[in-house]
């Protein structure tokens, strides 16, 4: 089932397995904070993961609900990883991973169906590819080659019925530029969370959610730092990468 | 020298008094973390407060500055408090306090001639004044009843050079609004720094600067958390307030 240097790694907290490949593609700590932080319908609803890599997100939304979930990736080569991992955990009436471009996925999965929409998007502009030994899968994945933010939070927007939640994790720096881009998109940020590296340092990380069009009301969460003085995880990050013990 | 039920109190940290009255204004720790917050000119810029209060930016930036300061004030009763403290404290030749209306206050002080502009706006909706009982001054000066957020921020715009800054200190409800209000009138956000009353609670007062016709580059800020779990000023709190001793 493995191809090339994959591993078939533990989904920590979550009694599930996850294909991943150091030279392709291994989810980060973001992604499990975003599958934390984003609402999800509990049982009924319909969630769309955008941007998901090696399925991830829609592995760990299906530990905390019910819901059907569709994973959408641009490349070949991750979602086949990813379908292979949701088979290894016999997750297929659950989770669909489809082969597509996140920018016009709304005309394929059809406008206003969904309840949640949940996107870890490329985080760095396109002339920031400083590194040219990364893999293109890795370029491709990191970097807004293929897709820009705005593109992808007007597809989430597209998707969502009114009143659905998106979820976002990205860098902290484009905090101006996801708010202009959910509100010129009909998706008002209601809750946001910031992720400090440590204790006394500038965040990195930022979580946002919106709701198609919400009224303003914008809760600021408390802050979530990863790292203590000690340099090993917080206990809360602990928490959320492996579960209360 | 005062007057009905004003008094003379201590301006914390700095060797400064500020006249002071319960009924009609006391300068509260959001103007502290403001005056501490904000880029200033180290000596010969030119810096405005808007909506001065008593005055206590002014006062507090005068002793982290040599640059000249106008404070600018739209109630005549406030402005005659804050005259009172800067004649107190014998700063008259470097700040000026100038009874006007924020709104068009650059058609009166210039366009594009200053450095440095900060702002303790009135922070609730003119819908939301629910308590009857305050007096005119507290509610003008607490609601925005005769400046929105918007009319600020574009008064702060006006007035700064380019490269100028321009520091406020909101609700962090009003974050998105703050922010759009800013980028509309050519202020790049830059700093963020969000206040926690005490950890695990969620964010209620923001610090935000940008710069005029600034590049998008933006750094949120380690937390402030205001409250200790005892109920008493966190350390880093004491210290703005006091000094450090």
């Amino acid at each position: 089932m493995l191809v090339d240097d994959e591993r078939l790694d533990y989904l920590l907290a979550e009694d599930l397995r996850i294909i991943q490949s150091p030279s392709v593609f291994s989810f980060s700590l973001d992604a499990v904070l975003l599958a934390r932080f984003t609402y999800v319908p509990l049982k009924r609803g319909k969630i769309v993961d955008l941007c998901t890599g090696n399925g991830a997100i829609p592995l760990f939304l299906s530990a905390r609900t019910e819901s059907q979930i569709i994973g959408v990736e641009l490349q070949e080569r991750l979602v086949h990883m990813a379908r292979r991992s949701v088979e290894y955990n016999g997750l297929e009436k659950q989770i669909e991973i489809m082969e597509g471009d996140v920018k016009n996925i709304a005309s394929r999965l059809g406008y206003e169906k969904y309840d949640a929409v949940t996107c870890n998007p490329p985080y760095f502009p396109a002339h920031e590819m400083s590194d040219k030994n990364i893999s293109e899968h890795m370029a491709i994945a990191r970097h807004e080659l293929h897709l820009t933010l705005e593109e992808a939070v007007r597809s989430a927007s597209q998707l969502l019925k009114q009143g659905g939640k998106a979820a976002f994790v990205h860098r902290s720096g484009r905090l101006i530029d996801i708010i202009a881009a959910m509100r010129a998109h009909r998706l008002e940020p209601k809750r946001i969370r910031l992720v400090y590296p440590k204790a006394g340092k500038e965040a990195n990380t930022l979580l946002i959610e919106g709701i198609k069009d919400g009224k303003p009301d914008l809760k600021i969460l408390p802050p979530l730092v990863v790292y203590g003085q000690n340099g090993e995880y917080t206990e809360e990050v602990r928490e959320l990468l492996y579960g209360s013990e």
